[in-house]
């Protein structure tokens, strides 16, 4: 079988794992890079000798030789590079978030649509072992009804000019519950605020609310002396600590919870019991999670599928930040999540 | 000089924690103990043969043996019992939350100031060797301007059937926040869930914002798989994490923050830089707060003085989330907080 | 049934735990407390005013209100002490480690024998769900052959005047290892160095050997830094790591090891390969090890049984101390451990 | 200035490292890699188009464009190789340990000396920001007297062929004490075992005497079920824990000791005091050790200095092994480290 043709756009911070991953990955090859910034190109040609390098994008989208663009640009281009890679016919790949509007993201899905192309979003988690695993506890019912998903993800550092620590990394947390919960929220309540002049926010808090007693919510932080990258999920049955500094224990599912007691004479006796019983660390599946996703990009080209991070998911990650930067202005007010 | 006489109503769950420590204190004796089950006063009598027992509070706080009531009962009954007390000329010492509603507080207060009593509510980690060191960290300027303040406080259990976990377990992060912070909050946002009928919300989330761009977030949970008592506090020159569970280095001061880089001729060079240096763990005073707590309240009747956690303090919490729960009825929608 | 009436002999650090298990045990009450500090007797009282103290420690051996006597002494008077209240015809708990040579152990079980009395030795942790567990995994097949036990217990203080690291700390892990371990030592080769004038080695290493090729090492120091009990056991099935100190997960149980490989055709090729599987940090049962103790103590004394941790174990013990001790002096040369 | 031409003998585990940072370090170029394993050789090429390879370590060795050889090869060739190196007047720069015997290293010192060349040990460690730190915390006086330096250094695997446990991790923790103890170890004591057929010790432990009251003692495991890279120093005035694990707090230095209370009157009295103080965790430099270690390589050839990590130290911690594995044959005796 022909190789696939890769062109990746932007070689900043994550463009070097994009291109090395698709130099690697089985049925791939990188044909070409593109930057704005002539300085970067050089560091692209000494790795890589065989790979064209330009300052110019659209020369990129429109050369005959790659079959799939992945854009690794600041959020603010997203929509134009991509569209226009659609137009040229082809595949597409964007770093999250997929948009900077819920209205892009629509957009963008429709002309994938309309050029039968593979339109997929950057959502790297979700091709993590340990993602995958606290998926199928609650697929399969092990954890019993969710009742609650916390996510802490806050360090020092790198702030972003163009998008604050909500579109920065709370893109992560809404991809993965997108991914996991099966119930959808319907508003969500967030607050926020920003210490550096000339920069977005820094640290935000975001509640997603549902129909059900289901609550959701992240907590991001560019300016925390710790870093701490810590998911909670509670369920009727088990619950779940996602950690994902952990070297080997990212997940440990607790056989924890509560039994009801309805000794309703005592009104002074606890109603409420305690259930403790062993925790497992299952053992994960190591792979860099970059590898399994271009793996997943490459066969949805071949086989003409759907990706697991299709545009809708993007698109749904985007609806929530969205409506969330709303709720801030508004200093907690919640806003709804329409449908559309 | 004569040992102050001390009566503790309740003696439950916390009771016996204050029966000891002011039976250990130099200055005071345990004299009576009231609770209102009955099977409750052999314990009392087995391990102090000398205290006096009985069913009724109100016998207690009419006693003329007692100088000073503790009150150690579920939140609804403070009020009733704290005012009884004080008209009968009684010191008194309540659990936390003081009361369960503001105009409560303002009526407790009036009444100490009227009858020259000393009204404390038991905020124990105003007394804790960690919570005292982060004080001292901002007010002498060492951390810079505040940033934020978050808690997380989190485990399994204990339910309780007369408050959510808000009124219970936040308290502890909002009288601290009230004590080191030098700022007042101005607005309240929250959210919460109830996963167990008949029995209140067992998470919660709290924003508290200010005229400044100060941020400060709580987040109670009583159904964590994972015990976690953990504060990050950022400042512009410094930031702590303060970790209770930790044994000996409650503590930790980073030395760590950002930098602003002037260099606006290039766009995309990130304007901020960072700045890590030493982290320090100072050494924490020991002493168990409830003791600490006990020689205070000991001193403030022997010396007619105002207590570091007196009725104000108790009133500012209780008014913090009395407008917290109004937010939870709105999804989250602020609430200002009045000042009386 | 009647209750068994304890004395226990020295109320100075361990002392005042035995009186007050003994005191709460259903079964048994303290009668009498000796120590030859007076200014010791005044606390008992304070706590205990049912309770008869002396400072003479054969008053209380000789009472005729005494069934069974607690010796909680510094280590060199425990064979005097112990022989008398043998004599006396009580039965005897003896705080660790037993004596402070082989012959006295000899002579004690000689005596209790003689005597038809209980002799049981404090090797606490044997009481502990965490050691129990540990035990029945080895007992179980699950850990398949040992292959190695692992101990570090290190910490700063408490020094000891009449024993070294070794006798007061190394005790808890020869006698765990003695319980759980399914094969004898048959040499020690130990090493140590004392660091503060006029008093006893405060760090020591101390390996087991083994007729096979199971191998034991423990690590103590009184001039540590940090606190570490962690102890990592072994087996060519699974392997457990042991760390008193983790409040819940106290026990880990990893599915971990190797797998031989005979591909002997290629030598570059490594034999070896790794296997990894879950880990499971099974619930354990978190009753006070004392209190197990002491209700095994009184039923050892009903049922006229011999203890889990009876004279031989407290031999046992004893026997591995002095055969160190003789090591050290030759600077690690092994010496055999002699069967009686 | 010329750029060096290095050629790397073997292109196993460590190798491509070292290709890599001698291919980013200023001041050198990979001119040529060898591997008898032709199977390696493509994927030099592939990520290195400009490097020749070649099968034979002859050919690369005799290579007239070649200044300098790295060899990174089985311990069991290092003698060799190096020689034949030297002797073609090449610097070279040997894998730990630095050869199989005291007597090779002997002679490689000589020959290097002979010929002029730099002769240089990879301890790695040693061009670390944290071993650096622990080096001047000792060297400054900050610790006082160097009480002892106690090492673990145990995980799964890797498993080799020609070297047990003690000649592959241990040279780490030997190497690292040579560099920052101010002292010279007199003795060793040490014991094993193995529990693989046909694969040498797995698990070690060694003890290092002085003539003063210092111990050091190394405790290596390849069968254990977690990580641990953790060394405790202690000091008269303070004390360290190095844990390699730790992302960015390898350094600890704690403010604690003990003090000496001269109270003979009352035996009673612990003569033995405690001081806590701070701790603190300063920063550390992050540069990979390789780099540092290239960059010290290519300064010593190009100014014909004395490396950090010369024959000399690479001779010394063979002596130690050398000395060990006689101590295990001898289940412990301790074994006397002559000086040449």
């Amino acid at each position: 079988m022909a190789k696939i043709n890769i062109g990746v756009i932007g070689y900043g911070y994550w463009g070097p794992n994009m291109v090395r991953n698709f130099f690697e990955a089985p049925g791939s090859q990188v044909t070409m890079v593109s930057d704005l910034r002539a300085e970067r190109l050089p560091l692209v040609q000494s790795r890589y000798p065989t790979v064209r390098v330009t300052q110019k994008a659209s020369e990129l989208i429109e050369d005959s030789h790659v079959d799939a663009v992945i854009i690794s640009t600041p959020v603010s281009s997203h929509y134009e590079l991509a569209l226009q890679a659609l137009r040229a016919g082809k595949h597409v790949l964007v770093e999250k978030p997929l948009t900077a509007t819920l209205e892009q993201a629509q957009l963008l899905i429709e002309e994938a649509e309309r050029r039968k192309r593979v339109l997929m979003v950057d959502h790297t988690f979700i091709y993590t072992g340990a993602v995958c695993k606290a998926h199928d506890l609650i697929a399969s019912g092990e954890l019993g009804d969710v009742y609650y998903y916390d996510s802490v993800r806050v360090n020092l550092g790198l702030f972003q000019h163009d998008v604050s620590v909500l579109w920065d990394l709370a893109v992560h947390d809404l991809s993965i519950m997108d991914y996991i919960l099966p119930m959808k929220p319907v508003a969500v309540s967030a607050t926020s605020a920003a210490h550096v002049k000339g920069v977005p926010e820094d640290v935000a808090y975001l509640t997603l609310l549902f129909e059900s007693n289901v609550i959701a919510h992240v907590h991001v932080n560019w300016l925390a002396p710790v870093k701490i990258r810590r998911t909670l999920i509670g369920g009727s049955r088990k619950m779940i600590v996602y950690d994902d500094l952990e070297p080997s224990e990212k997940i440990k599912i607790y056989d924890k919870g509560i039994t009801l007691n309805n000794d309703a004479e005592n009104v002074y006796k606890l109603l409420v019991g305690y259930r403790t019983g062993d925790m497992v660390a299952p053992q994960i599946e190591g792979t860099e999670a970059l590898r399994t996703e271009a793996i997943h990009f490459l066969k949805c080209i071949a086989e003409g599928k759907q990706p697991l991070t299709d545009g809708q998911a993007g698109l749904q990650v985007v609806r929530i930040l969205e409506a969330a930067t709303l709720s801030i202005q508004e200093k907690g007010k919640p806003v709804e999540l329409k449908t559309l």
